[in-house]
């Protein structure tokens, strides 16, 4: 009776804002938390960026559609769904992940909201919670499944923190330092012996 | 920021024990709740008379490969996944769900649980918890999702009545006659109209 979190952008597919940094050629959208620390600030930037370019999320999703999910995830998360359920636990926004989605063979999603016009202007936008990635693995606890999570960076802590497994991917030299309670891998070959080994000991367990 | 919450025998799969019973030919495997209304003496029949016929894992998995979905539930699902999130939610069990799970595109399922000897033979089942549909549809709402349900029977009434929204698919008389606060559906077209109708007032309500 268990069940896997697993992270979205640096997991299964790279970066969504620093792709449309890339592709559309506004190298300002490449702010990220390191540069802007309030969440609250960045978001609204970013929104004002797209605006400046008169950006609407059909031009949004149009360069994200050019992005393939990293190279080995689909065949990844088609394992992973044949050996338990798993659920893709996102800080990004619905409209944003939706072409990923669909290269993916369409995963459950629990993510964050964009508010539109109606000509398609991104308005502003709404986490589903704050710290939303815990609760969520709060919430399966809450119906009896153990929980093992998967992510690469310090947003997806807290949910590692709460599962009853946690393994980083490809994550950052300093999240590596900073908890080394977590196992660390960086093949899709690694984290897959890694949840096989965390699936049979929680199995052991129940 | 919403979910659809869907039950699987009778709504996107039909009764998967009716179908065992008839395929295999063993007709005692028809009995349900209305014969035996203790649901543990049920199963803990139903896997005697799996020992009976010598009946292992496989052979079941095997018998259930030969069901499909109902006719127009594939391509209800496909548009349901691209409209919102949604889990399957059902009281039927991992192993004998696989099969129908493949031939609907690997939805997200939570559900129940057997117990396997190595030889294959069922030894014994799980709840995953007692009221198990009611709880998921607690989980979502305490994750900040507005919830819809759709489900046939009495076993999905506790979610329907939870959920932000519930919905009947085919229920019985006796269903429709005591809880006519549900609006009733008999067609996909018919219920794909009523979530999208009880998606719209929870978006405006949000």
């Amino acid at each position: 009776m268990n069940i896997v979190l697993t992270d979205l952008e640096g997991v299964l597919v790279p970066e969504i804002w620093i792709n449309v940094a890339e592709r559309t050629g506004i190298e300002e959208l490449r702010l990220t938390t390191r540069d802007i620390s309030d969440y609250d600030v960045l978001m609204k930037k970013r929104l004002g960026i797209l605006d400046d370019n008169n950006l609407k999320i059909q031009d949004i999703q149009d360069v994200i559609s050019t992005i393939d999910p990293m190279e080995g995830a689909v065949e990844f998360l088609d394992w992973l769904r044949s050996e338990t359920q798993v659920i893709v636990v996102s800080d990004t926004f619905d409209y944003f992940a939706g072409p990923l989605m669909k290269k993916l063979k369409m995963p459950t999603l629990f993510c964050n909201y964009l508010i539109l016009e109606e000509n398609g202007r991104v308005a502003d936008y709404r986490l589903r919670q704050q710290d939303g990635k815990r609760h969520v693995t709060l919430a399966m606890k809450a119906i009896n499944f153990k929980v093992v999570a998967m992510g690469d960076s310090y947003n997806d802590v807290t949910m590692l923190k709460e599962a009853d497994a946690g393994i980083l991917f490809r994550p950052p030299e300093n999240v590596i330092e900073e908890f080394p309670q977590f196992p660390v891998t960086t093949q899709y070959s690694e984290i897959k012996a890694e949840i096989q080994k965390a699936l049979e000991r929680l199995n052991r367990e129940a």
